[in-house]
């Protein structure tokens, strides 16, 4: 490939990226879009933008951008969670090493390789881009020291970078412990493995258990069901009678919505639990575990229980400690939050999960493989003689010189861009069979599956097709890797800079368009006239965007001393990057769920493996370039690099495990002494609710003692999600002034046969 | 090889075995060797034995291995811990498997594998040992699924047999735990990298911050100091006056001797602690750290420290906790025994621990490497044509026949066998480096380095070597080695065979014979007319003998299948070594510390690669038999027994990395309840003690104040070891009646000055 089709595939990909980013800074204006791009925002403020027509509005600006990087850290953090900042720091860090090196390599090495054999120089647009790689650098050049020391700072630097963004996450997760309101998730611990006894409620054994070991902080308990079809085929009726809701809706006049997501969506910052004060509220809802067994009559059995406890330090404890001497009974955990439970997967024997672990690992290794077939095809296409031969019907396309270049520097990438969007659905899938507790952990599971199977498959895979046919016999022999990579990545270099033009800056502009949600949303307004699908605002797909910044920054890495033409467009991604996902986080995506930064980890192993990849791909060049300097000097820096990573192992992941003791109990002690404790016990027992149909009752209860109805039903939101806006309807009813003087328990009784006529009713709606 | 000269090797061999046999059980019997064949007996009754000369004591017999197998498990854990359980354990499970393996392969493959080829037999003397092998079987036989079934049968035997083995000993662990006289470990965490503050005592530190974080549990603590160069040069000092004081004492009369033995050495079973009941003296020995930290004036800063908790779950809490937002500060870890510390280890700074751990694994890799030479050298002696070229000197011999088949088939084996004499002490120095604080720890990483030494380099590098050249081209090529071990074990039996018997029976015979032992204590004796060392009773050597058990373990399972010639000697060696062991264990070496049967999951992990190993080799002579079911088969059964390691790592491992919550509970309530709690907290006061001298201090106060010096002064031997009978003597002249009526504050200063004397007198001396 020459250096005119590599500017005619930049020239493409700048032009459609102009387009697309000028297309967003107006369609962002136009009210019908504000679901698609301001997902968040409208949870805070629906009211905006619901203005009449202005010219303004059709006029691109570029407002967004000056927006998107005004956001301090701290409102990153409140908006849009620890994810996100560490995320951002990804971002941040990928510019300043990536700046740092094409500095280095553009003008050190690229002169270096472009002279480097004594051969007469054509007009630079219509050199080879080979040109420009160390490839060209004569065998025992004189000249190879330099890219030794490049490859040194690069390293170097880096390393410096990862451990100041790993120690400042590392700060703030601490701090977001701190800072945040408390959560429940940190009193509360998951219980699996709970040993039946045949005739004991399963309930019964739980407190007995605690309440025998546990006693100084065991709070209470609230028992997980193994949901049964009886439980399924409900819920699926109740979906059914949601939908249906919809439809008639969107008749009803518009006015009330407002209210109704003010209330039960957007989740009012609320601390209004705490003002339950009565101990007969504490007392009816500590029962709402009996309250949930006596409802779910039609569960199989318990399987699992959250126990709450006194304190944090408590909770702590009762995770890290191996309770019994049978490590798959009583298996502790912290609990997820609320919000973040994944209720499907709860309920799994413990038993089984290390098998689900080993069978989805299994499937993915073998998906990984089987999608060799397509990476190994369209690898074929960068040349131009197997294009022809592979896809005859090109050939009338082929004649013209210009038309080969597009297709040569353009349709691989996209062809491989559409099969890779199979994959991040696909390893979601495989981590939900996985059996996590948690959404945060099931997409923390996803992004890894995804990252090796980009570095995998777009990686190794494309390096190797692309040279040598028999990849089998390339991974056979461990010994000749460093050297055989050496004689491939910078032939490579090409592909992967169509690839970084193509599939990064492509991906980031429709990122920021989010096609999808614009068609969809048009779809569903204008022909399908369904009711605005307010529930549905997804949350940030960290499986998806992670593996893909940091593919390109293993290939920023592996290509800089060897190839360095790539940098100057990975750094336009990661600038264009930086801006649009602050954009997205700020705007788009909702934050249900988050890890607390747990992603970082992965992105610093990642770098250490591309940095230490990178060095033995040097390696292997200096080796075939016969350079035993170079080659003794490269020796001791993957010493000191994989050193380094040992450090960081000790020194900062385990704070990304556990939290540490003293500041739990320092965060306890100052809840204990402003008396915010009892207040934080109180909500813990709404705090996780496995069917959703029980809320009704919990909440009536307090509707009835309290006798401020409207305030309350306002609050609960925070911890319902999304199944309340059609819960309030039948509780509006029921506040009916006549069950007002009845004793708590009658009351108790009259609400359960209440809920059981409204399910029945839902069942004849549907 | 030949049968016939195979049959003369095991000729050799058993003769050799039968004459030490016997020889051990005459020597056992004359009293001079008492020390040697008894060290650990004689803890508990030194007056046997020395009794006049009688016929009996010439006649060899068989009543040590009666003794030896009438032992019960219990006798076992009492007399020498939980590790030599294990250990026997081990050699249970190896007798068992290869029982059944010997059966099935000697009954059912052997003739499978003469009668495999339609070729003519001569006699069976003067048969190649190949064609035992299943090398002689046709190809594409229809018997390979015999080989087939076999395999399976023995992987699953011994999975389960092994998993009976690993509950079984993961019981016994906490048997140990609630069995035990409550032992000062499980009370006490070690804390490394505790921070240092200028102008602040460490100890004060220590004292906040657990009184801040730990009050419910804290009991107190005991600082460790870094021992700087004075101290070692007292220390060498000290060393140098007793040595001298020895040479003197054989001229004294030897009548007092076994009293001193009783009070110091032997460590009568003494609860004698308990016996101190007032208050004044858990003061005082409250203060003993401080104490320590006024004499040590001459050692330069605390860098450790003991903490010890009320109970033992408090302790668990505490070692099981991240402490702080740094995890290289406040480490906190179970502590070992006190008669377990590796005093020399245990200040080394914490930060420097996973430097040197990645410091030894090269050294030890390098070591590995190294060793090669020696190695390829003996497997080239194998063959007759290498051995005259190698060694010319030995043409004259190679003429006679028979002294080719003993040269062939001994010699190998033996220079082998003494250059591995040296990997113990190296793999010893490289753990010792690693920084354990334990002498147990320190055992059982070299007992995993002696591991992966022998398998390596007995095991791959002999068979590699032994057929082709070039190693590293074998191991660069993973696809093929299968195939290639496939084509090599089989020929390799033989050397295998010969390896068993003369590395085997013969260290098993020199094992039981102490011959060194033996030697010295002949030559001290009688040549240089040294007192008796009753201070060395050596410990097992777990670090050498388990790995060649495993080792031994692995030769027999890969060659089963595919040359189970091997069987019978293997079983011949497994046998004698239970007897062998059992009577070592029980009657020459001392338990001085236990890992609490961590060497068993050492000893799992390998027998499942030594299956895995083998299924594979089997894999690769399926493939090369041209056999697709015994392929096709074999697949599932690896899966399988990595399966079925996956279960044991998740069921059974944690109950051996940790104690149980609910038993360490129940074992406190028991002590609170029964009202020993008390008595346990005052023995922590005294359990570790960094500086014997110190402990004439601690313990002068203690007589001081008790009154009855004589009767304390005896039990102390427990906590002190080896320094303890010459430190009694400045001890008896300071028990004056004038010092009687001092107030303690006093006493303390005056002891100190006295003690400074001492070491003054002894400098003097030396």
């Amino acid at each position: 490939m020459k250096i005119s089709a590599l500017l005619t595939s930049a020239g493409i990909n700048i032009g459609l990226c102009v387009l697309f980013l000028s297309l967003y800074s107006v369609l962002r204006k136009q009210p019908a879009n504000i679901r698609v791009y301001f997902g968040r925002r409208i949870a805070e403020d629906h009211n905006r933008l619901r203005d009449a027509f202005i010219l303004e509005r059709f006029v691109p600006s570029a407002g967004w951008i000056v927006k998107a990087l005004q956001c301090t850290e701290e409102d990153l953090v409140a908006a849009a969670g620890l994810d996100a900042v560490a995320f951002n720091r990804l971002l941040v860090f990928s510019i300043r090493i990536f700046s740092l090196a094409a500095l280095l390599c553009v003008f050190g090495i690229l002169p270096l390789n472009y002279f480097g054999q004594n051969i007469p120089h054509h007009r630079i647009p219509s050199e080879q881009l080979d040109i420009f790689t160390i490839g060209n650098v004569e065998v025992q050049s004189r000249w190879l020291w330099v890219h030794c020391v490049v490859l040194y700072i690069i390293s170097g630097v880096a390393c410096i970078l990862l451990y100041l963004e790993y120690r400042h996450i590392a700060k703030l997760r601490l701090l977001h412990l701190k800072r945040a309101t408390p959560s429940p998730g940190q009193f509360t611990v998951l219980v699996r493995g709970i040993p039946k006894k045949t005739k004991e409620s399963c309930s019964t054994e739980v407190d007995d258990f605690f309440t025998k070991y546990h006693a100084s902080s065991y709070l209470f308990h609230q028992v997980v069901y193994k949901s049964g079809k009886v439980q399924k085929i409900m819920t699926g009726a109740k979906k059914a009678c949601r939908k249906l809701k919809h439809f008639t809706d969107t008749t009803v006049d518009q006015s009330c919505k407002a209210i109704t997501y003010r209330c039960c969506l957007c989740g009012a910052p609320s601390n209004s639990f705490q003002l339950l004060p009565t101990d007969e509220v504490v007392q009816s809802s500590g029962k709402a575990d009996l309250n949930d067994s006596v409802f779910n009559t039609d569960n199989e059995e318990c399987a699992a229980a959250f126990v709450f406890f006194k304190t944090r330090y408590g909770a702590l404890v009762a995770s890290e400690i191996l309770q019994t001497s049978n490590p798959t009974k009583w298996v502790t955990d912290l609990a997820p939050e609320p919000n973040d439970v994944y209720w499907s997967n709860i309920w799994l024997p413990y038993k089984q999960l290390w098998i689900r672990r080993i069978a989805t690992l299994l499937g993915s290794v073998v998906f990984m493989i089987i999608f060799l077939a397509p990476v190994t095809f369209i690898q074929g296409l960068t040349e131009l003689e197997v294009l022809q031969k592979r896809l005859p019907f090109l050939n009338g396309l082929l004649t013209n010189q210009y038309m080969i270049q597009i297709v040569t520097g353009y349709l691989p990438s996209v062809i491989l861009q559409i099969f890779l969007y199979t994959v991040a659905p696909i390893m979601m899938l495989f981590s939900t069979l996985e059996g996590p507790t948690s959404h945060s952990e099931r997409k923390r599971s996803a992004c890894c599956k995804v990252l090796y199977f980009y570095i995998w498959n777009v990686f190794f895979v494309n390096v190797v097709s692309g040279t040598i046919i028999k990849q089998l016999k390339f991974f056979s022999s461990p010994k000749d890797i460093p050297v055989q990579l050496a004689r491939v990545i910078p032939g490579q270099a090409t592909f992967f800079v169509t690839y970084v033009l193509t599939s990064g800056w492509a991906s980031l502009s429709s990122e920021l368009m989010q096609l999808f949600g614009l068609i969809w949303n048009f779809v569903r307004k204008y022909i399908l006239r369904m009711k605005e699908d307010t529930e549905f605002v997804p949350s940030f797909p960290y499986h998806t965007e992670v593996p893909k910044v940091l593919l390109f920054g293993l290939l920023g890495f592996t290509c800089s001393v060897l190839a360095p033409l790539i940098l100057p467009f990975l750094l336009v991604y990661f600038f264009l990057g930086y801006v649009v996902y602050r954009n997205q986080l700020l705007n788009v995506y909702r934050t249900r769920y988050d890890t607390g930064g747990l992603y970082w980890p992965i992105a610093n192993n990642t770098v250490i493996f591309s940095l230490v990849l990178t060095q033995i791909i040097c390696l292997g060049v200096f080796g075939l370039k016969e350079s035993p300097v170079a080659v003794g000097f490269t020796i001791p820096l993957i010493i000191l690099t994989l050193l380094f990573n040992q450090y960081c192992r000790k020194r900062l992941l385990p704070l990304f495990k556990t939290f540490p003791a003293q500041d739990l109990i320092d965060l306890d002690r100052e809840d204990e002494r402003s008396g915010s404790m009892e207040r934080i016990h109180d909500r813990l027992h709404t705090a996780y609710c496995q069917f959703p149909e029980t809320e009704d009752i919990i909440e009536l209860e307090k509707i009835k003692i309290d006798g401020n109805g409207e305030e309350e039903s306002c609050s609960s939101g925070e911890s319902k999600g999304k199944e309340s806006p059609q819960e309030q309807e039948p509780r509006r009813e029921l506040s009916h002034p006549t069950l007002k003087g009845l004793p708590v328990s009658r009351l108790q009784n009259a609400v359960r046969s209440i809920t059981f006529l409204i399910r029945l009713h839902k069942r004849g709606v549907s």
